[in-house]
């Protein structure tokens, strides 16, 4: 157990002023921030210009130094960092969803090999708990999927959709002025962000690391004024939704818009909270509600990481151990429902189990179970717009044959 | 790190088989079940009848035995077997919230004397993980308020109260025929269940070991057929909702039936389920949802003691080090909406802000802030039903002269 810790920060944006602020106010743990690197010379600093620094080096090769703290925007100047400051023996704190999905089993090697620790509670889900919740408490717990609301900023454009009745542009506007969407949207609204968040979540549920290219995205950059009329009339709201599940060795994946009834658990998430349902065998369904972005929650977070450091905590990757048969597929089916404009786009043979067509509102759409890769075509046009059905069934192809459902 | 641990039960109800079936199914951990020791020879038993015993220093005076696993329903017994536990060098694990509640302060103190763990994340609402949670993530951040429902039983009957407009007799018939209430149901109506788990959830949030007699505790027995009229006309849904919160030093708390508006986040926490919201000054707020009770969820929590315990885990109990200053008042007031028949129960001057009265339904009502002793003493009346209002005013007596709100 140590009780002060010197930090030293990479960025100081939007997170890393938060985490400042953050450990100005706390007084359980003593750290000391020592230095703080940053790129632009010219940006005016709300602290005092000593504590900065514009070399790396200052960071990295300081032996008073004990832990890196990594915030910037760039992944793989991130990586870089992160590589260097385990190198080093540095531990590292980091919020970077994009570095860690692209890169986690390097970062997990390069723990083992380095014996330092990464802690990354801030990259999934904000202020939620969920790393350290799957890491320790669920650690004996068989755990069959794990979904959620895993971005804030298209959560907040939908709700202000759904509920003020917004246009989407107008609501996206807003989400960006607010602070809320990334420095680059597409990365929100085309479902990229909580995909970065669900590959890591996947790792530290079911053992499996994936790259984040395997999983299947879609956004709700497509979604139309007809869907939300849809939607409307059938009393559904639409989230973007992430669900991962397992079966026989297999963890199944995906990103994508989804109709909701009212009584969804998920409906009643509002506004930039994010949320996470782990279903296990034995604690059944758990539910989890917070902050997924914003300076002091993720600040916060990280504060919650430091503070680990103190007694040494780590990601000890369990299930990984516990089961290192599991692989990531694709070979699943999902219920959707489409709509298009242009009657070349989709056709009932594209579905592996079709259960309608119709016309209304000027629109064609279509219903069925379609196979993921797929839907991985579709989502590369434009004029199809996907959406999951209100009971979000992704099974595998195995299932859909046997005519099963699988998750109740 | 040990692997194995050696086991003995006290108790073989629908916790203890709950969690020896867990036990039998996770791979994740090695631990073996030596001994359970029962009461009533008689009972026809699931299991071969080798591994039982019906005197307890088989399993207390067993040196190979490292974890007593504490499940009986007489909390005077299990806090004798608890103490003699840790005397004799074993660490515990239990879910007896009214015995952990009633000596809390004190079990506190026999850990740091024998230098044995008491691990009871089964106690505080099942198979939420609140408690390590609150030691562990919540550590350096500024908790201010701490709440939800935090009984399954009355929650279940509530949701088919409203769900299903089933009558209050009927549905608290089919809850125990379920086997959510406790074997004495008064412990779940009258609401002293769910205020044992505050009394324990204080002690994790705010440092302060406060006895059970001291939380004033309204149930949900006294509900008449015109508050759930009066709540649905208004659109209210009725939940048994705990909350404690800490102003200046001092910590507040109360168990009591409330008024909940729609988008109330608690408001949608349906059936047997329970639910924590945490308010941080970082992390801002977080919910949990998760089974409260059950064979499996509970077994599942204590699952996760168990295996923390071969890690050698144990509470921190953090904010009693952080912050002992804190102490817990009644010094505080709390809207209520009172109805009753007899007019000379209730007087405007009985109220600390009175508000309003009126009739309807055959019934009075008033409508106001009323100090907690107040409320103590109508709640031993017959023929007075008080509820919370929506907001769940809960302020100090300092806050209702400054009039100013002191939670949003």
């Amino acid at each position: 157990m140590r009780n002060n810790l010197t930090l030293g920060f990479f960025g100081f944006g939007c997170v890393g002023q938060g985490l400042y602020h953050v450990l100005a106010e706390t007084h359980g743990i003593k750290a000391t921030i020592q230095k703080i690197c940053v790129k632009n010379r010219n940006k005016i600093r709300p602290i005092s210009s000593e504590i900065f620094t514009y070399e790396k080096s200052d960071i990295l090769d300081n032996p008073e130094i004990d832990v890196v703290v990594e915030m910037i925007d760039d992944a793989t100047a991130a990586f870089d960092i992160v590589k260097a400051a385990l190198q080093n023996g540095k531990s590292v704190v980091t919020a970077n969803k994009r570095m860690l999905a692209e890169h986690l089993e390097e970062i997990y090697q390069l723990q083992q090999r380095y014996g330092k620790p990464v802690l990354y509670e801030a990259a999934v889900c904000g202020a939620i708990p969920i790393l350290r919740n799957l890491e320790e408490y669920y650690d004996n717990d068989l755990i069959t999927s794990i979904e959620g609301i895993f971005n804030g900023s298209t959560n907040y454009i939908l709700t202000k959709v759904f509920e003020e009745r917004k246009n989407y542009a107008d609501a996206l506007k807003q989400a960006q002025e607010l602070g809320f969407a990334e420095s680059d949207p597409r990365l929100d609204v085309k479902g990229f962000d909580p995909k970065f968040k669900l590959a890591i979540a996947i790792a530290h549920t079911f053992g499996v690391f994936v790259k984040p290219d395997q999983i299947i995205n879609l956004g709700i950059d497509k979604i139309s004024e007809v869907d939300l009329k849809f939607a409307r009339e059938n009393g559904y709201t639409i989230k973007l939704v992430v669900r991962a599940f397992k079966e026989n060795g297999k963890v199944y994946g995906l990103v994508a818009p989804q109709f909701l009834e009212p009584t969804n658990l998920l409906a009643s998430v509002r506004n930039e909270f994010n949320a996470v349902i782990v279903q296990g065998a034995f604690s059944e369904k758990q539910l989890f509600v917070g902050k997924g972005a914003g300076s002091y929650p993720t600040g916060s977070a990280m504060l919650s990481d430091i503070s680990a450091l103190t007694y040494d905590y780590h990601y000890e990757y369990k299930k990984r151990k516990q089961k290192d048969s599991n692989t990531f597929s694709n070979d699943a089916v999902v219920e959707v429902l489409v709509s298009f404009n242009d009657k070349s786009l989709v056709s009932p043979q594209d579905f592996e189990d079709f259960k309608g067509g119709y016309q209304g509102h000027g629109n064609q759409y279509m219903n069925g179970f379609v196979g993921l890769e797929k839907l991985r075509e579709w989502s590369a046009l434009e004029g199809i717009s996907i959406i999951l059905t209100p009971q979000f069934n992704l099974v595998s192809r195995t299932h859909l044959k046997q005519r099963q459902p699988l998750v109740a």
